[in-house]
Protein backbone atom coordinates (compact mmCIF):
# COMPACT_ATOMS: atom_id res chain seq x y z
CA UNK A 1 0.00 0.00 0.00
CA UNK A 2 2.87 2.38 0.24
CA UNK A 3 3.97 1.51 -3.40
CA UNK A 4 0.46 2.74 -4.37
CA UNK A 5 0.08 6.09 -2.27
CA UNK A 6 4.20 6.55 -3.63
CA UNK A 7 2.21 6.32 -7.46
CA UNK A 8 -0.81 8.51 -6.22
CA UNK A 9 1.84 11.05 -5.18
CA UNK A 10 3.80 10.98 -7.86
CA UNK A 11 0.89 10.78 -10.37
CA UNK A 12 -0.47 14.09 -8.89
CA UNK A 13 2.67 16.00 -8.14
CA UNK A 14 2.21 15.95 -4.03
CA UNK A 15 5.98 15.04 -3.58
CA UNK A 16 9.16 16.77 -5.05
CA UNK A 17 11.18 13.49 -4.25
CA UNK A 18 9.88 9.93 -2.72
CA UNK A 19 12.75 8.46 -0.91
CA UNK A 20 11.63 4.88 -0.24
CA UNK A 21 13.30 2.17 2.58
CA UNK A 22 12.29 -1.69 2.79
CA UNK A 23 13.71 -4.31 4.80
CA UNK A 24 14.20 -6.01 1.28
CA UNK A 25 17.44 -4.15 -0.26
CA UNK A 26 16.14 -5.47 -3.25
CA UNK A 27 12.22 -3.78 -3.23
CA UNK A 28 14.04 -0.20 -3.22
CA UNK A 29 16.08 -0.86 -6.04
CA UNK A 30 13.29 -2.05 -8.11
CA UNK A 31 11.19 0.93 -7.01
CA UNK A 32 13.95 3.38 -8.25
CA UNK A 33 14.54 1.60 -11.75
CA UNK A 34 10.30 1.74 -12.25
CA UNK A 35 10.76 5.72 -11.51
CA UNK A 36 8.17 5.03 -8.60
CA UNK A 37 11.15 6.47 -5.99
CA UNK A 38 13.72 9.04 -6.46
CA UNK A 39 16.01 6.71 -4.13
CA UNK A 40 15.86 3.91 -2.47
CA UNK A 41 17.80 4.70 1.16
CA UNK A 42 19.78 2.38 3.41
CA UNK A 43 17.73 2.22 5.98
CA UNK A 44 14.96 3.76 7.94
CA UNK A 45 16.96 6.44 9.94
CA UNK A 46 18.63 7.52 6.83
CA UNK A 47 15.25 7.92 5.04
CA UNK A 48 13.66 9.76 7.79
CA UNK A 49 16.29 12.17 8.29
CA UNK A 50 15.96 13.84 4.84
CA UNK A 51 11.64 13.65 4.58
CA UNK A 52 9.42 16.39 5.48
CA UNK A 53 6.99 13.58 5.19
CA UNK A 54 7.50 10.03 7.09
CA UNK A 55 4.77 7.40 6.00
CA UNK A 56 5.13 4.26 7.86
CA UNK A 57 3.94 1.38 5.59
CA UNK A 58 4.11 -1.44 7.74
CA UNK A 59 2.12 -4.47 9.27
CA UNK A 60 1.39 -3.45 13.15
CA UNK A 61 3.40 -5.52 14.69
CA UNK A 62 6.49 -3.71 12.77
CA UNK A 63 5.68 -0.46 14.11
CA UNK A 64 6.83 -0.18 17.49
CA UNK A 65 10.55 -0.75 16.34
CA UNK A 66 9.84 1.77 12.97
CA UNK A 67 8.62 3.93 15.77
CA UNK A 68 11.98 3.85 17.53
CA UNK A 69 13.88 3.67 14.42
CA UNK A 70 12.27 7.90 13.34
CA UNK A 71 12.80 8.61 17.06
CA UNK A 72 15.54 11.06 17.03
CA UNK A 73 15.63 11.50 12.81
CA UNK A 74 12.56 13.38 12.34
CA UNK A 75 13.32 17.08 10.95
CA UNK A 76 12.35 20.01 13.20
CA UNK A 77 9.16 20.33 10.76
CA UNK A 78 8.03 16.79 9.54
CA UNK A 79 5.47 15.11 10.03
CA UNK A 80 5.09 11.55 10.58
CA UNK A 81 1.92 9.12 9.83
CA UNK A 82 1.08 5.39 9.07
CA UNK A 83 -1.04 3.49 7.34
CA UNK A 84 -1.54 0.48 9.82
CA UNK A 85 -5.19 -1.40 10.32
CA UNK A 86 -4.70 -0.83 14.06
CA UNK A 87 -4.92 2.31 15.57
CA UNK A 88 -5.25 2.32 19.62
CA UNK A 89 -1.98 -0.08 19.49
CA UNK A 90 0.08 2.39 17.37
CA UNK A 91 -0.59 5.72 18.90
CA UNK A 92 0.19 3.67 22.24
CA UNK A 93 3.60 2.90 20.54
CA UNK A 94 4.11 6.45 18.66
CA UNK A 95 3.34 8.29 22.18
CA UNK A 96 6.01 5.80 23.95
CA UNK A 97 8.57 5.96 21.10
CA UNK A 98 8.51 9.80 19.61
CA UNK A 99 8.10 12.10 23.05
CA UNK A 100 7.51 15.33 22.29
CA UNK A 101 7.74 14.46 18.58
CA UNK A 102 4.35 12.63 19.51
CA UNK A 103 2.55 15.67 18.42
CA UNK A 104 3.80 15.63 14.76
CA UNK A 105 2.42 12.08 14.22
CA UNK A 106 -1.07 11.66 12.20
CA UNK A 107 -2.17 7.66 12.89
CA UNK A 108 -3.79 7.08 9.45
CA UNK A 109 -5.85 3.83 8.49
CA UNK A 110 -6.54 4.03 4.45
CA UNK A 111 -9.30 1.54 4.01
CA UNK A 112 -9.01 -0.09 0.75
CA UNK A 113 -8.03 -3.93 0.43
CA UNK A 114 -8.26 -6.42 -2.24
CA UNK A 115 -4.89 -4.64 -3.41
CA UNK A 116 -1.71 -7.27 -4.34
CA UNK A 117 1.32 -6.19 -2.52
CA UNK A 118 4.88 -5.30 -3.52
CA UNK A 119 5.73 -2.48 -5.50
CA UNK A 120 5.19 -3.99 -8.90
CA UNK A 121 1.26 -3.94 -8.22
CA UNK A 122 1.53 0.36 -6.77
CA UNK A 123 -1.19 1.88 -8.14
CA UNK A 124 -1.93 5.29 -8.40
CA UNK A 125 -6.00 5.29 -8.12
CA UNK A 126 -6.28 2.56 -5.46
CA UNK A 127 -7.39 5.18 -2.50
CA UNK A 128 -10.17 7.39 -5.47
CA UNK A 129 -13.55 7.30 -3.84
CA UNK A 130 -11.72 4.94 -0.91
CA UNK A 131 -12.26 6.10 2.56
CA UNK A 132 -9.16 6.81 5.16
CA UNK A 133 -9.62 7.43 8.86
CA UNK A 134 -7.49 9.85 10.87
CA UNK A 135 -6.93 9.14 14.36
CA UNK A 136 -5.20 12.33 15.76
CA UNK A 137 -4.81 11.76 19.58
CA UNK A 138 -5.28 15.02 22.49
CA UNK A 139 -1.64 16.08 21.64
CA UNK A 140 -1.60 15.81 18.15
CA UNK A 141 -1.50 19.14 16.32
CA UNK A 142 -3.78 20.57 14.45
CA UNK A 143 -1.80 21.61 11.66
CA UNK A 144 -0.49 18.35 10.98
CA UNK A 145 -3.63 16.76 11.18
CA UNK A 146 -4.71 19.14 8.55
CA UNK A 147 -1.99 18.36 6.36
CA UNK A 148 -2.21 14.51 6.48
CA UNK A 149 -6.25 15.16 5.98
CA UNK A 150 -5.48 17.17 2.61
CA UNK A 151 -3.11 14.73 1.60
CA UNK A 152 -5.03 12.04 1.10
CA UNK A 153 -8.18 14.25 -0.03
CA UNK A 154 -5.56 15.21 -2.76
CA UNK A 155 -5.59 11.17 -3.58
CA UNK A 156 -9.12 11.16 -3.96
CA UNK A 157 -10.13 9.77 -0.39
CA UNK A 158 -12.77 10.89 1.42
CA UNK A 159 -11.22 11.38 5.15
CA UNK A 160 -13.28 10.52 8.49
CA UNK A 161 -11.68 11.69 11.67
CA UNK A 162 -12.47 9.59 14.81
CA UNK A 163 -11.06 8.17 18.11
CA UNK A 164 -8.45 5.53 18.26
CA UNK A 165 -10.61 3.10 20.04
CA UNK A 166 -13.43 3.77 18.10
CA UNK A 167 -11.85 2.86 14.61
CA UNK A 168 -10.77 -0.21 16.46
CA UNK A 169 -13.98 -0.87 17.88
CA UNK A 170 -15.76 -0.25 13.98
CA UNK A 171 -13.14 -1.74 12.34
CA UNK A 172 -13.38 -4.68 14.06
CA UNK A 173 -16.70 -5.82 12.88
CA UNK A 174 -16.76 -4.58 9.87
CA UNK A 175 -12.71 -6.21 8.82
CA UNK A 176 -11.01 -8.04 11.18
CA UNK A 177 -14.48 -10.26 12.55
CA UNK A 178 -15.15 -11.13 8.66
CA UNK A 179 -11.58 -11.77 8.15
CA UNK A 180 -11.49 -14.26 11.84
CA UNK A 181 -14.58 -15.96 10.30
CA UNK A 182 -13.75 -16.68 6.92
CA UNK A 183 -10.40 -17.52 8.51
CA UNK A 184 -12.16 -20.25 10.53
CA UNK A 185 -14.58 -21.57 8.37
CA UNK A 186 -12.00 -22.27 5.43
CA UNK A 187 -10.02 -24.02 7.91
CA UNK A 188 -13.23 -25.84 9.45
CA UNK A 189 -13.64 -26.91 5.89
CA UNK A 190 -10.02 -28.09 5.35
CA UNK A 191 -10.05 -30.17 8.22
CA UNK A 192 -12.87 -32.84 6.90
CA UNK A 193 -11.64 -35.90 5.84
CA UNK A 194 -13.65 -35.31 1.98
CA UNK A 195 -11.98 -31.82 2.16
CA UNK A 196 -10.92 -31.77 -1.50
CA UNK A 197 -14.70 -32.78 -2.59
CA UNK A 198 -15.92 -30.41 -0.60
CA UNK A 199 -14.32 -27.60 -2.16
CA UNK A 200 -15.12 -28.80 -5.78
CA UNK A 201 -18.30 -28.10 -5.00
CA UNK A 202 -18.17 -25.29 -3.78
CA UNK A 203 -19.69 -22.14 -6.48
CA UNK A 204 -18.54 -18.49 -6.72
CA UNK A 205 -20.25 -17.11 -3.75
CA UNK A 206 -17.89 -19.47 -1.37
CA UNK A 207 -14.85 -17.60 -3.32
CA UNK A 208 -15.94 -14.66 -2.81
CA UNK A 209 -17.39 -15.21 1.11
CA UNK A 210 -14.07 -16.88 1.33
CA UNK A 211 -11.56 -14.39 -0.62
CA UNK A 212 -10.06 -13.09 2.39
CA UNK A 213 -9.11 -15.94 3.99
CA UNK A 214 -6.17 -15.94 1.43
CA UNK A 215 -4.91 -13.00 2.83
CA UNK A 216 -1.59 -13.44 4.97
CA UNK A 217 -2.09 -15.53 7.96
CA UNK A 218 1.26 -13.57 9.49
CA UNK A 219 -0.40 -10.20 9.20
CA UNK A 220 -3.97 -10.99 9.86
CA UNK A 221 -2.38 -13.13 13.30
CA UNK A 222 -0.95 -9.51 14.45
CA UNK A 223 -3.87 -7.24 13.50
CA UNK A 224 -5.94 -10.13 15.38
CA UNK A 225 -3.56 -9.77 18.58
CA UNK A 226 -3.61 -5.64 18.51
CA UNK A 227 -7.10 -5.74 18.73
CA UNK A 228 -8.04 -8.69 20.63
CA UNK A 229 -10.25 -7.18 23.07
CA UNK A 230 -12.56 -5.45 20.20
CA UNK A 231 -12.29 -8.39 17.97
CA UNK A 232 -13.28 -10.86 20.78
CA UNK A 233 -16.44 -8.77 21.85
CA UNK A 234 -17.76 -9.10 18.34
CA UNK A 235 -16.70 -12.78 18.04
CA UNK A 236 -18.77 -13.25 20.80
CA UNK A 237 -21.55 -11.62 19.97
CA UNK A 238 -21.81 -13.04 16.72
CA UNK A 239 -21.71 -16.49 18.30
CA UNK A 240 -24.66 -15.29 20.13
CA UNK A 241 -26.43 -14.73 17.02
CA UNK A 242 -25.24 -18.14 15.41
CA UNK A 243 -26.69 -19.82 18.42
CA UNK A 244 -30.19 -18.28 17.70
CA UNK A 245 -29.86 -19.63 14.07
CA UNK A 246 -28.88 -23.40 15.94
CA UNK A 247 -31.73 -23.40 17.78
CA UNK A 248 -34.45 -21.88 14.96
CA UNK A 249 -32.89 -24.84 12.85
CA UNK A 250 -33.31 -27.43 15.88
CA UNK A 251 -37.02 -25.63 16.24
CA UNK A 252 -37.59 -25.31 12.44
CA UNK A 253 -38.79 -22.05 13.16
CA UNK A 254 -39.19 -19.96 10.14
CA UNK A 255 -40.24 -16.93 11.93
CA UNK A 256 -37.11 -16.07 13.50
CA UNK A 257 -34.78 -17.22 9.84
CA UNK A 258 -36.97 -14.88 8.19
CA UNK A 259 -36.69 -12.20 10.09
CA UNK A 260 -32.73 -12.39 10.43
CA UNK A 261 -32.41 -12.82 7.18
CA UNK A 262 -34.41 -10.01 5.72
CA UNK A 263 -32.34 -7.92 8.28
CA UNK A 264 -29.43 -8.96 7.17
CA UNK A 265 -30.40 -8.92 3.15
CA UNK A 266 -32.03 -5.32 3.64
CA UNK A 267 -28.74 -3.77 5.43
CA UNK A 268 -26.68 -5.82 2.24
CA UNK A 269 -28.37 -4.13 -0.62
CA UNK A 270 -28.47 -0.68 0.98
CA UNK A 271 -24.80 -0.78 0.98
CA UNK A 272 -23.90 -0.86 -2.54
CA UNK A 273 -27.39 -1.49 -4.55
CA UNK A 274 -26.38 -4.89 -5.20
CA UNK A 275 -29.12 -6.87 -6.95
CA UNK A 276 -27.64 -10.38 -7.56
CA UNK A 277 -29.57 -13.53 -6.32
CA UNK A 278 -26.30 -15.46 -4.71
CA UNK B 1 -31.81 -20.13 -13.47
CA UNK B 2 -34.77 -21.49 -15.36
CA UNK B 3 -34.18 -18.88 -17.94
CA UNK B 4 -30.32 -19.31 -18.50
CA UNK B 5 -31.20 -22.96 -18.63
CA UNK B 6 -33.58 -21.99 -21.60
CA UNK B 7 -31.21 -19.84 -23.14
CA UNK B 8 -28.16 -22.31 -22.77
CA UNK B 9 -30.79 -24.76 -24.41
CA UNK B 10 -31.72 -22.50 -27.53
CA UNK B 11 -28.18 -21.67 -28.28
CA UNK B 12 -27.36 -24.89 -28.64
CA UNK B 13 -30.03 -25.81 -30.62
CA UNK B 14 -30.78 -28.75 -27.95
CA UNK B 15 -34.58 -28.42 -27.51
CA UNK B 16 -36.97 -27.71 -30.33
CA UNK B 17 -39.39 -25.85 -28.39
CA UNK B 18 -39.48 -24.61 -25.16
CA UNK B 19 -42.93 -23.87 -23.55
CA UNK B 20 -42.67 -21.99 -20.07
CA UNK B 21 -44.78 -21.99 -16.77
CA UNK B 22 -44.13 -19.08 -14.55
CA UNK B 23 -46.98 -18.47 -11.49
CA UNK B 24 -46.39 -14.80 -13.24
CA UNK B 25 -48.33 -15.06 -16.43
CA UNK B 26 -46.49 -11.43 -17.28
CA UNK B 27 -43.00 -13.24 -17.09
CA UNK B 28 -44.51 -15.64 -19.23
CA UNK B 29 -45.08 -13.40 -21.88
CA UNK B 30 -42.10 -11.31 -21.69
CA UNK B 31 -40.42 -14.88 -22.45
CA UNK B 32 -42.26 -15.62 -25.55
CA UNK B 33 -41.62 -11.61 -26.48
CA UNK B 34 -37.93 -11.52 -25.98
CA UNK B 35 -38.06 -15.08 -27.92
CA UNK B 36 -36.41 -17.54 -25.29
CA UNK B 37 -40.13 -19.52 -25.08
CA UNK B 38 -42.06 -20.72 -27.89
CA UNK B 39 -45.22 -20.49 -26.01
CA UNK B 40 -46.61 -19.64 -22.64
CA UNK B 41 -48.49 -22.38 -20.66
CA UNK B 42 -51.00 -21.21 -18.75
CA UNK B 43 -50.56 -23.72 -15.93
CA UNK B 44 -47.88 -26.20 -15.01
CA UNK B 45 -50.06 -29.30 -15.90
CA UNK B 46 -50.47 -27.68 -19.29
CA UNK B 47 -46.63 -27.25 -20.01
CA UNK B 48 -46.13 -31.03 -18.81
CA UNK B 49 -48.76 -32.84 -20.84
CA UNK B 50 -46.50 -31.25 -24.03
CA UNK B 51 -43.47 -31.93 -22.93
CA UNK B 52 -40.72 -34.40 -23.03
CA UNK B 53 -38.65 -33.01 -20.52
CA UNK B 54 -39.79 -31.66 -18.02
CA UNK B 55 -37.59 -28.89 -15.86
CA UNK B 56 -38.82 -27.55 -12.24
CA UNK B 57 -37.12 -24.46 -11.82
CA UNK B 58 -38.58 -23.21 -8.07
CA UNK B 59 -37.38 -22.79 -4.86
CA UNK B 60 -37.38 -26.08 -2.93
CA UNK B 61 -40.88 -25.08 -0.53
CA UNK B 62 -42.40 -24.57 -4.24
CA UNK B 63 -41.64 -28.56 -5.46
CA UNK B 64 -43.61 -30.40 -3.54
CA UNK B 65 -47.30 -28.62 -4.76
CA UNK B 66 -45.47 -28.55 -8.48
CA UNK B 67 -44.46 -32.34 -8.24
CA UNK B 68 -47.76 -33.21 -7.25
CA UNK B 69 -49.73 -30.64 -10.36
CA UNK B 70 -47.12 -32.37 -12.66
CA UNK B 71 -47.45 -36.32 -11.39
CA UNK B 72 -50.77 -37.14 -13.73
CA UNK B 73 -49.77 -34.88 -16.44
CA UNK B 74 -46.55 -36.87 -17.60
CA UNK B 75 -46.15 -37.93 -21.02
CA UNK B 76 -45.20 -42.12 -20.90
CA UNK B 77 -41.58 -41.35 -21.86
CA UNK B 78 -41.13 -38.05 -20.68
CA UNK B 79 -38.32 -37.10 -18.14
CA UNK B 80 -38.42 -34.90 -15.13
CA UNK B 81 -35.78 -33.05 -13.54
CA UNK B 82 -35.09 -29.93 -11.48
CA UNK B 83 -32.96 -27.52 -10.22
CA UNK B 84 -33.34 -27.61 -6.28
CA UNK B 85 -30.49 -25.99 -4.24
CA UNK B 86 -31.24 -29.22 -1.76
CA UNK B 87 -31.99 -32.70 -2.87
CA UNK B 88 -32.91 -35.08 0.06
CA UNK B 89 -36.17 -33.20 0.74
CA UNK B 90 -36.48 -33.16 -3.15
CA UNK B 91 -36.57 -36.80 -3.33
CA UNK B 92 -38.47 -37.81 -0.87
CA UNK B 93 -41.28 -35.12 -2.18
CA UNK B 94 -40.43 -36.87 -5.93
CA UNK B 95 -41.13 -40.16 -4.12
CA UNK B 96 -44.22 -39.41 -2.66
CA UNK B 97 -45.78 -37.28 -5.52
CA UNK B 98 -45.20 -39.27 -8.65
CA UNK B 99 -45.58 -42.89 -7.95
CA UNK B 100 -44.07 -44.99 -10.70
CA UNK B 101 -42.80 -41.68 -12.54
CA UNK B 102 -40.35 -41.19 -10.12
CA UNK B 103 -38.01 -43.48 -12.46
CA UNK B 104 -37.86 -41.13 -14.47
CA UNK B 105 -37.44 -37.98 -12.23
CA UNK B 106 -33.52 -37.19 -11.98
CA UNK B 107 -32.64 -34.78 -9.19
CA UNK B 108 -29.99 -32.16 -10.11
CA UNK B 109 -28.41 -29.10 -9.08
CA UNK B 110 -26.62 -26.76 -11.00
CA UNK B 111 -24.16 -24.61 -8.77
CA UNK B 112 -23.78 -21.17 -10.02
CA UNK B 113 -24.65 -18.31 -7.91
CA UNK B 114 -24.39 -14.63 -8.68
CA UNK B 115 -26.89 -15.18 -11.27
CA UNK B 116 -29.66 -12.16 -11.50
CA UNK B 117 -33.32 -13.21 -10.99
CA UNK B 118 -35.64 -12.69 -13.67
CA UNK B 119 -36.03 -14.20 -17.44
CA UNK B 120 -34.39 -10.81 -19.07
CA UNK B 121 -31.32 -11.78 -17.16
CA UNK B 122 -30.97 -15.33 -18.89
CA UNK B 123 -27.23 -15.89 -19.82
CA UNK B 124 -26.85 -18.63 -21.74
CA UNK B 125 -23.51 -19.26 -20.62
CA UNK B 126 -24.22 -19.36 -17.17
CA UNK B 127 -23.21 -23.26 -16.89
CA UNK B 128 -20.08 -23.24 -18.74
CA UNK B 129 -17.77 -24.48 -16.77
CA UNK B 130 -19.77 -25.08 -14.03
CA UNK B 131 -20.68 -27.95 -11.62
CA UNK B 132 -24.16 -29.62 -11.76
CA UNK B 133 -24.91 -32.02 -9.45
CA UNK B 134 -27.12 -35.06 -10.35
CA UNK B 135 -28.38 -37.54 -7.25
CA UNK B 136 -30.26 -40.30 -8.77
CA UNK B 137 -31.80 -42.31 -6.78
CA UNK B 138 -32.01 -46.22 -6.46
CA UNK B 139 -35.03 -46.56 -8.62
CA UNK B 140 -33.83 -43.48 -10.93
CA UNK B 141 -33.72 -44.96 -14.73
CA UNK B 142 -30.46 -45.52 -16.25
CA UNK B 143 -31.31 -43.97 -19.26
CA UNK B 144 -33.05 -41.31 -17.91
CA UNK B 145 -29.86 -39.85 -15.53
CA UNK B 146 -27.53 -40.56 -18.55
CA UNK B 147 -30.50 -37.99 -20.46
CA UNK B 148 -29.99 -35.17 -18.22
CA UNK B 149 -26.13 -35.76 -17.54
CA UNK B 150 -25.67 -35.62 -21.72
CA UNK B 151 -27.81 -32.10 -21.70
CA UNK B 152 -25.73 -30.51 -19.09
CA UNK B 153 -22.77 -31.59 -20.40
CA UNK B 154 -23.87 -30.01 -23.61
CA UNK B 155 -24.74 -26.97 -21.62
CA UNK B 156 -20.58 -26.65 -20.59
CA UNK B 157 -21.28 -28.02 -17.33
CA UNK B 158 -19.13 -30.77 -15.85
CA UNK B 159 -21.37 -33.28 -13.65
CA UNK B 160 -20.65 -35.14 -10.84
CA UNK B 161 -23.18 -37.82 -9.67
CA UNK B 162 -23.58 -38.15 -5.83
CA UNK B 163 -25.89 -39.37 -2.93
CA UNK B 164 -28.57 -36.73 -2.36
CA UNK B 165 -27.76 -37.09 1.49
CA UNK B 166 -23.78 -36.35 0.57
CA UNK B 167 -25.43 -33.75 -1.79
CA UNK B 168 -27.01 -31.94 1.08
CA UNK B 169 -23.92 -32.55 3.52
CA UNK B 170 -21.47 -30.60 1.03
CA UNK B 171 -23.68 -28.09 0.22
CA UNK B 172 -24.23 -27.66 3.89
CA UNK B 173 -20.62 -26.28 4.56
CA UNK B 174 -19.56 -24.60 1.04
CA UNK B 175 -22.83 -22.77 0.19
CA UNK B 176 -25.50 -23.20 3.43
CA UNK B 177 -23.09 -22.03 5.99
CA UNK B 178 -20.91 -19.41 4.23
CA UNK B 179 -25.05 -17.79 3.37
CA UNK B 180 -25.80 -17.84 7.21
CA UNK B 181 -22.61 -17.00 8.35
CA UNK B 182 -22.77 -13.90 6.29
CA UNK B 183 -26.60 -13.10 7.23
CA UNK B 184 -25.99 -13.29 10.82
CA UNK B 185 -23.13 -10.97 10.49
CA UNK B 186 -24.58 -8.54 8.79
CA UNK B 187 -27.77 -8.68 10.87
CA UNK B 188 -25.26 -8.63 14.25
CA UNK B 189 -23.72 -5.17 12.75
CA UNK B 190 -26.91 -3.90 11.47
CA UNK B 191 -28.59 -3.94 15.11
CA UNK B 192 -26.06 -1.98 16.75
CA UNK B 193 -27.06 1.58 17.10
CA UNK B 194 -23.71 3.43 15.25
CA UNK B 195 -24.47 0.64 12.28
CA UNK B 196 -24.97 3.14 9.49
CA UNK B 197 -21.19 4.48 10.79
CA UNK B 198 -19.55 1.37 11.10
CA UNK B 199 -20.92 0.17 7.20
CA UNK B 200 -19.27 3.22 6.21
CA UNK B 201 -16.16 2.06 6.92
CA UNK B 202 -16.51 -1.45 5.30
CA UNK B 203 -13.62 -1.49 2.45
CA UNK B 204 -14.15 -3.96 -0.46
CA UNK B 205 -13.29 -7.41 1.63
CA UNK B 206 -16.30 -6.61 3.46
CA UNK B 207 -18.46 -6.46 0.58
CA UNK B 208 -17.32 -9.35 -1.01
CA UNK B 209 -17.91 -11.11 1.93
CA UNK B 210 -20.90 -10.01 2.73
CA UNK B 211 -22.52 -10.05 -0.91
CA UNK B 212 -24.32 -13.37 -0.69
CA UNK B 213 -26.48 -11.88 2.13
CA UNK B 214 -28.03 -9.60 -0.02
CA UNK B 215 -29.53 -12.96 -1.35
CA UNK B 216 -33.01 -13.80 -1.06
CA UNK B 217 -34.47 -14.00 2.63
CA UNK B 218 -37.41 -15.66 1.72
CA UNK B 219 -35.84 -18.66 -0.21
CA UNK B 220 -32.73 -19.15 2.15
CA UNK B 221 -35.13 -19.01 4.87
CA UNK B 222 -36.50 -22.50 3.19
CA UNK B 223 -32.97 -23.71 2.14
CA UNK B 224 -31.79 -23.59 5.67
CA UNK B 225 -35.19 -25.29 6.50
CA UNK B 226 -35.09 -28.18 4.28
CA UNK B 227 -31.73 -29.04 4.68
CA UNK B 228 -31.69 -27.79 8.67
CA UNK B 229 -29.76 -31.05 10.44
CA UNK B 230 -26.74 -30.70 7.53
CA UNK B 231 -26.44 -26.80 8.60
CA UNK B 232 -27.08 -27.47 12.08
CA UNK B 233 -23.77 -29.40 12.52
CA UNK B 234 -21.83 -27.78 10.71
CA UNK B 235 -22.83 -24.10 12.49
CA UNK B 236 -21.92 -26.17 15.40
CA UNK B 237 -18.94 -27.16 13.97
CA UNK B 238 -17.83 -23.25 13.18
CA UNK B 239 -18.92 -22.30 16.48
CA UNK B 240 -16.45 -24.56 17.89
CA UNK B 241 -13.63 -23.47 15.74
CA UNK B 242 -14.69 -19.73 16.94
CA UNK B 243 -14.49 -20.99 20.39
CA UNK B 244 -10.97 -21.47 19.77
CA UNK B 245 -10.17 -18.24 18.09
CA UNK B 246 -11.75 -16.19 21.18
CA UNK B 247 -9.75 -18.37 23.82
CA UNK B 248 -6.73 -17.91 21.63
CA UNK B 249 -6.92 -14.08 21.74
CA UNK B 250 -8.05 -14.01 25.13
CA UNK B 251 -4.88 -15.60 26.01
CA UNK B 252 -2.97 -13.42 23.17
CA UNK B 253 -1.59 -16.69 21.85
CA UNK B 254 -0.39 -15.95 18.60
CA UNK B 255 0.69 -20.09 17.69
CA UNK B 256 -3.15 -21.35 17.67
CA UNK B 257 -4.04 -18.18 15.14
CA UNK B 258 -1.04 -18.41 12.88
CA UNK B 259 -1.82 -22.41 12.55
CA UNK B 260 -5.55 -21.00 11.82
CA UNK B 261 -4.84 -18.45 9.39
CA UNK B 262 -2.35 -20.05 8.02
CA UNK B 263 -4.11 -23.28 7.06
CA UNK B 264 -7.71 -21.35 5.77
CA UNK B 265 -4.62 -19.11 3.47
CA UNK B 266 -2.94 -22.14 1.88
CA UNK B 267 -6.57 -23.95 1.23
CA UNK B 268 -7.81 -21.09 -0.04
CA UNK B 269 -4.96 -19.43 -2.33
CA UNK B 270 -5.08 -23.41 -3.48
CA UNK B 271 -8.57 -22.96 -4.59
CA UNK B 272 -8.20 -20.84 -7.45
CA UNK B 273 -4.56 -19.23 -7.26
CA UNK B 274 -5.88 -16.15 -5.83
CA UNK B 275 -2.94 -13.43 -5.10
CA UNK B 276 -4.67 -10.35 -3.51
CA UNK B 277 -3.48 -9.86 -0.44
CA UNK B 278 -7.01 -8.40 1.31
Amino acid sequence: MGGSLAAALRRRNLATSIIGYDSDPDAGARGVRSGLLDAAASSCSQATHQANLVVLAAPVSAMPALLSEIAGELRPAAIATDLGSTKADVVDAARRALGPSFARFVPAHPIAGGERPGLEHADPDLFEGRTVVITPAEETRADAAARVEHLWRSCGAHVVRMDAGEHDRMLASVSHLPHVVAFALVAHIARQPDAQRRLELAGPGFRDFTRIAASSAALWRDIALANRAAIGAELRALMAELQRVDQALSAGDPRVLQELFELASRTRRRLNGDTDGG
